[in-house]
């Protein structure tokens, strides 16, 4: 019974910091090759694009995990994914998590423009 | 190497008009299954599952059509959009898309509690 408490909180313990949470400083320095379809911002001006800004850093680095390892494929990700270590997409996660999904964006992108 | 950017380029050009746009008043009363992952508003509270709230309709929609084409896989996507026909999937992208990125919320999820 103690034994298996203490498994149950272990795992539990164990199961949430499976996402380790990023450097959103890191990933604005990080972003540079991201710019050119996501926006300056993380909104896009192609709506076949997804906006980045205000999204989850956890959905956001699980996606591009996804793409690195082929579970997720998509030719236009496909050539940059490769060069990215878990960390740099655990620091992007973070940063585009942080601009907020109103970030000022004097591009006047996707959601912004819609409201 | 050429043959990839043609290919690259063509797929650009043909993605463009194949998208129709959706009815978002259709796609809010459609949108009943979607709330216990991507909120009530498309603020999700759960960071595994992506905010949609402000997303483009266009990637929204190509989303939707990946999973029931199974193009891209997700286990817990996978019960609800083999029911779905183009037009509620055109129409569910053009409802999350008019709700803005800065939607009103009472249940405070993702991005608001961000900024």
């Amino acid at each position: 019974m103690k034994k298996s408490m203490i498994f149950l909180v272990s795992s539990l313990l164990l199961s949430t910091p499976s996402f380790a949470a990023g450097d959103a400083a890191a990933g604005k320095a990080k972003s540079a090759t991201c710019v050119a379809c996501h926006g300056a911002k993380g909104i896009s001006t192609n709506p076949i694009y997804p906006n980045l800004a205000g999204q989850h850093a956890e959905y956001i680095t699980a996606q591009l995990k996804a793409f690195k390892s082929k579970k997720r494929i998509n030719a236009v990700m496909d050539p940059f994914i490769q060069a990215l270590s878990d960390k740099d997409m655990e620091d992007l996660g973070a940063y585009y998590e942080s601009l907020g999904a109103g970030s000022d964006d004097s591009s006047g992108g996707g959601r912004r423009r819609r409201r």
